[in-house]
């Protein structure tokens, strides 16, 4: 399988790795060497870029998600450290490396802002309302009064608190990716869970928003969670509506100075990191103002930006239509082109920026404390918790739709889990232990749905025939 | 002119701008505030982009490129701290900043290296390198000899030699477009100056890899230069040789790995900021590297790669063929396909970050030093000496050339001028007039062949048009 002429490129790529673990050591003196930090930093970037590609594709081989690649590349490359090699371990504290980290996860959360429809959703708005609802509060109650005292005594109620909250998020993604894997998106467990998904990715950033606050604060009560909660929400609807009422006219403005992508892009990541500063201003976490961003700029459509794109697309287009109904054809490309573009352009960024922040978190993870058999047990607890929690949901989609599929569905913890953990390992409320324990539940529960959706979805058309033939 | 409508998207625009002031006041603070200072940076740089893509596009409203633009911004956004208000002076020295404004400058250098076409301005051969040999020497002798010490007296050797080597650089990307702009593109003289400002890029290099050494060794021996000067010329030559080898390797193995975008992304990066760091281990500027990687780059046609235009393009290159070379159409849609992607993949993230490198650079200049008449005199000798120098090297295009066209061809500094001035800067040698008079220079050099290069084609039709009748 292994075949010889793949020895030179990976002989190529491992050649940086020594040069560059001598001048991580040097770092210090770098200057004096003429290596100036800066351009370290860069190619540390660059060669995790490539193994998180590489790491995410194999992942993609096992028909699993990349970022579950990309996390376990992470964790992977903290066994050095555990024989005295600082290599990774230099970088992972480098305040280069936590920018680049934090700028990842702002374009993470703004593209899950992008394609996050919010029409879409109303359809099967109350079904999944409350399967996201329930989905939220059975595994939050189940990891903060449960898993963590039971499993994690002595620690502040703020840690359990951070716990419960890192359960509460579900990974939109990931599902989607199973149920389109499976052509079953159109199908009315699909359309609740992925309308749920997105709700949760709401109430998700508030509980973050309420959880920070706390834990800043030191203290719990009622009305302040209130207060908080509505800032948030406040925040979040004000926002996207003065965006909405804005966006238009700045993009109708800066598309009249210069109708290429170039300023198409800067507008849009004007807004994601303006915004993203802005939610900073009020408390919240910049993510909260990221995916405020995505959310309203998935309906400014940029009208008058155009693309080189735009005249070859068009053209296909016509190619499609008879001749009764050209424009209508003409009218469809330039109105899907216009929409898909943004997050076209996006996805250019985030396909390298992105995978960079998950191998960090991997990297975050300490692995010494594996070798501890309470984190496992906690890990245990947590993906139980994480499992039966959205299990529980899965009743609440009601007639018309599996509430096994619907509930599986809704398992994936994914790149949220992942935020949460980081905030609250910044924060200080989530010690290395607990950061283990639920690096390790979300890698069991991303794992999960892929492997067990599939074999439902098989139970389910067995039965279906049985049903047909009796 | 302006419409009422603007008033909204300016002051959509505008209203980040005190917050981020006080932002920016308060960033020591800042992570006690919840708004740490990675997010407040990342919402300056990407007002910066905003604001470089609209001046940008204002200067090629003005006919004139947009580096211009940008570079101008950058001087006038010097104005506020005359006036003692810190804000934009406050990030110009941030280091976040200069990692960004680092990026920007590795990536411009990298999009030149691909750019640039060895084989093609080997048809011009020999008057390519006659006209880049004088036009680097006679500029770099009158910048060093003449102008420096007599307008600039008492300052050290080495600032001088800074000074000079400034003055050698040429802009390829700005006599290009112009050319373009004339449709004289494929003329004689055009490809003269095209070829010899890339054989300048590669001169321009060696000559900062040597006076950046002199600067550091702090004094100069013939022996030294040659050993400098074999160095950096034999770690340009070597590294081209040895990643044209590895290259097609590392890029069979990745796209065996996966063939998508991110991954040839993730693989142009690599060796971008790969070759930029191993460059600094042999003592020479990063953007060396980044430019090797980028001619390295450009004959490696990422053959294995696909991409979903790839289908669409080809579909279009049928539709243009007969019947009889459907095969020769196809082959030819997928080579192109394959050649132009890479350039536009990083020209999807340098379209954003390098406008940043130039306002930042812009910036850098110390307004209040405008003030001194003998800067203007420093900056009236150097523009003095940049057009003569370059003029003078238009002699050696020979028959069938037009030297008029070839001489004010090559006048340009631009982008690579700048880039000298930044590094002699950072090393000490370029004070702050020496500084503002070279940006006053690169910003005439490249105001001037614009305007003056279509009066010399009109002048030459005419003549022409004259000879035809007599």
């Amino acid at each position: 399988m292994f075949k010889r002429k793949f020895l030179l490129p990976i002989l190529g790529i491992l050649f940086m790795i020594p040069a560059l673990v001598s001048a991580a050591e040097h770092a210090e003196e770098g200057a004096a060497h003429g290596t100036s930090h800066a351009v370290i930093v860069l190619a540390f970037i660059a060669l995790i870029v490539v193994l998180a590609k590489i790491a995410g594709a194999v992942a993609e081989k096992f028909n699993q998600v990349s970022v579950l690649g990309e996390l376990l590349l992470g964790v992977l490359l903290g066994i050095p450290v555990l024989f005295g090699i600082q290599f990774f371990d230099a970088f992972k504290t480098d305040e280069f490396v936590l920018l680049f980290s934090e700028f990842a996860v702002i374009l993470l959360l703004f593209q899950t802002g992008l394609e996050s429809d919010l029409y879409k959703m109303g359809k099967v708005g109350i079904p999944a309302f409350l399967v996201a609802i329930i989905g939220v509060i059975a595994p939050f109650l189940l990891g903060t009064y449960i898993v963590g005292p039971w499993l994690m005594p002595g620690l502040d109620s703020t840690s359990y608190l951070f716990l419960g909250a890192t359960l509460t998020a579900t990974s939109v993604g990931i599902t989607a990716r199973v149920f389109k894997d499976l052509k079953m998106l159109q199908s009315r467990s699909s359309q609740i869970v992925l309308g749920a998904a997105v709700i949760d990715d709401v109430l998700g950033l508030l509980i973050l928003a309420v959880v920070a606050a706390i834990v800043t604060a030191g203290h719990v009560s009622t009305g302040e969670v209130a207060i908080i909660a509505t800032k948030a929400l406040a925040f979040l609807v004000a926002s996207i509506a003065i965006g909405r009422l804005i966006a238009p006219y700045v993009g109708t403005f800066l598309s009249k100075v210069h109708a290429g992508i170039g300023m198409k892009m800067a507008m849009a990541l004007f807004f994601c990191l303006g915004y993203a500063y802005l939610s900073t201003l009020v408390g919240l976490a910049p993510i909260v103002g990221a995916f405020a961003a995505g959310l309203l700029l998935d309906t400014v459509h940029f009208k008058r930006f155009r693309s080189p794109r735009l005249v070859r697309e068009i053209e296909e287009a016509m190619t499609e239509c008879t001749d009764n109904n050209v424009k209508v054809c003409v009218t469809k490309a330039i109105d899907e082109h216009r929409h898909r573009h943004v997050e076209d352009l996006i996805e250019g960024i985030s396909q390298w920026v992105v995978p960079v922040f998950f191998v960090i978190t991997g990297l975050q993870v300490n692995l010494s404390v594996l070798a501890n058999v309470n984190v496992l047990l906690v890990a245990l607890g947590l993906t139980v918790a994480a499992i039966v929690g959205k299990l529980v949901a899965g009743f609440a989609a009601g007639k018309g739709a599996d509430w096994k599929s619907v509930g599986v569905g809704m398992i994936p913890r994914g790149e949220v889990g992942l935020i949460f953990a980081n905030v609250g390992k910044a924060l200080g409320v989530v010690n290395d232990e607990a950061f283990a324990a639920i690096v390790i539940m979300i890698i069991i529960t991303t794992i999960f749905t892929p492997v067990v959706l599939p074999m439902i979805a098989k139970m389910n058309e067995k039965k279906e025939k049985v049903q047909a033939t009796a």
